[in-house]
């Protein structure tokens, strides 16, 4: 029985009351606002940076070589775990020196879907996304002088680089890092979602209750800022358009997108996150100061909806994003080429060494 | 032509002048004195911590999970890389709140050989060592009690430890995170090196400065500490025994052996290391601050061999060195399982949040 969502679906949809005919209009209309995860990326890269096999393969060691940082111990992974949804899954990344980071770092999981990147969308792709925390004081900290010296200094690196980019007179560059790094991370997408088996037609692939808050995220609002390929990450909308959350949630000092557009009107804009997988990426928001998916839901409800959402509605759309949740990507974990005498040392500030261990 | 080492085995061994006669018994000597890495290390843990397939699994989870720390940001893999020769590749190792560690990170790589575990030996085996780095401050700066809780509070990890140690009344333990971290890693072994396959009685496995380097390996001394499996790890002894390096090779504070013993006699003594992949292990030495492998080797003919190599022999000895970089493990990144409501949250001390990233 799906009474509980399809009679207002049938209202809202104007249809008849056969329950049968409102989970056709539902699944339609899904349809219509939703993409399933596709198999490949290929087709977002084509133009601008085709997915190729020597492109992955390098870009998947640059991926997790942690001389990618100046200390040579932060990896990309570090802050976007492979096994742990894509993120790390506390408020702010820490980086370099411990410095913590001003927002919630996100999955790179379905990321290539994203119209840009970054919460305030100042990074167009991926490649260009790519080149912030490598140089950024409070991430990586490094250089793209001493990073190209360090790939320079290992020849696995440099033929790695030669045969991913054939047709460029200077393959170790800064940009090529950034160009392979997008192309693995464009391979690390989660198809295969219940919601996705749904979309592609499977009626039965959501639970009653997830079919229930998929209809209140259609109907109540939600799908406005999340709706596309990445159920989100489609646009830029304020946080906080009908009821500020506090500043713990929301603080006074991150204007988001604001910072990009330098545009009053873009104060406290962000750019709507994806929702894939969103069940395995809390602590939520760019604040990264909400653990609990369904208190996640509550805020964004009072938020963003003015309460439309019943508490039950509440705990209804909770489940359907759980139904968001695809097959994981396979990775194997690469074995990295072997420094030389010539490769940079670490630059790790001297402290005092600690007692204990090893 | 081996002229050039087998006249001097021809010697040192007191046979004719067959070069032949001379290969042959080169070969005799090092299969007394070497074993080749096993396909398995199932023997050594047999009667004690048997392998198993869900303890490995479970294992191989632990190994890959941040929220074995207290910042829930470093794993056990932060500082023994599977992808980087199973260390970290820096002079000491960084952990909670960027806190150095005292000694360099030890490869764990085929470290289930060794006679026992830490530079000092402090631990006898790999699952009374794992409990050591998930404590420390310097560390993971975890505790048992905060550990058994974040298990706890994961259906999957609960239900891994229950297949793991089905006889157990208390499957979720510390002992059992322990006991399954070294089942993993003892499948973290890296056979068929060169060097393995000439001992299987494959004269042509090495170069020929490879056998001039295994000549005066055995002949001049450095066997005595490094022999074996693992070409050391087997025994304990005195760093700088006829001349003692710089304070920066041997810092004066680190006594060494002797802060387990407590005896005189263990001041500045260690347990020496593997050489297995010690090519891909760089920095060297327990304080961590030799970063050529060529060096290292002239540091320990001069402290440990009075300078009985010759500079051409001490080129030999590092190519022969080389020859002991075996086949690395394939590691497929584990996906870990979400946390919950009731996960224990990490523990980050609350700097204020840098500007820039994500």
């Amino acid at each position: 029985m799906k009474a509980a969502y399809s009679l207002t679906a049938a209202v809202a949809l104007g249809l008849g009351s056969s329950l049968a005919a409102a989970d056709d209009a539902m699944l339609e209309r899904a349809q219509l606002l939703f993409k399933p995860i596709p198999d490949s990326a290929e087709d977002v890269l084509a133009d601008r940076n085709p997915m190729t096999p020597e492109k992955i393969e390098l870009g998947e060691m640059l991926f997790f070589d942690p001389r990618l940082s100046a200390s040579q111990t932060i990896s990309c992974n570090t802050c976007h775990n492979v096994g742990m949804g894509g993120d790390d899954n506390i408020p702010t990344s820490i980086g370099h020196d411990w410095q913590r980071g001003p927002r919630n770092s996100p999955t790179i999981f379905n990321a290539v879907f994203n119209v840009a990147q970054f919460w305030d969308g100042r990074a167009e792709d991926l490649q260009e996304q790519a080149k912030g925390p490598i140089q950024a004081g409070v991430e990586m900290n490094n250089t793209p002088d001493n990073l190209e010296r360090t790939l320079n200094s290992i020849e696995t690196y440099v033929e790695m680089f030669n045969e991913a980019f054939p047709d460029d007179p200077n393959p170790v560059s800064f940009d090529n890092v950034a160009s392979s790094l997008e192309v693995y991370q464009a391979t690390l997408i989660t198809p295969d979602a219940p919601f996705d088996l749904y979309l592609k037609g499977d009626k039965d692939a959501l639970t009653e209750q997830q079919m229930a808050g998929l209809d209140a995220f259609m109907n109540k609002g939600c799908v406005a800022c999340h709706n596309g390929v990445n159920v989100g990450g489609q646009g830029y909308y304020p946080f906080g358009v009908i009821s500020r959350p506090g500043a713990d949630i929301l603080p006074d000092d991150d204007l988001g997108r604001a910072q990009v557009t330098e545009t009053a009107a873009d104060r406290y804009v962000f750019r709507s996150p994806s929702l894939r997988n969103v069940e395995l990426t809390a602590p939520y928001f760019h604040s990264g100061n909400v653990w609990s998916l369904r208190e996640a839901v509550a805020v964004m409800n009072d938020s963003q909806l003015g309460s439309l959402l019943s508490d039950q509605e509440v705990e209804d759309v909770t489940a359907f994003l759980r139904a968001l949740t695809g097959k994981q990507p396979d990775v194997v974990y690469p074995v990295m080429p072997v420094r030389t005498d010539s490769t940079p040392l670490p630059d790790i500030p001297d402290y005092p060494r600690g007692a204990a261990a090893n």
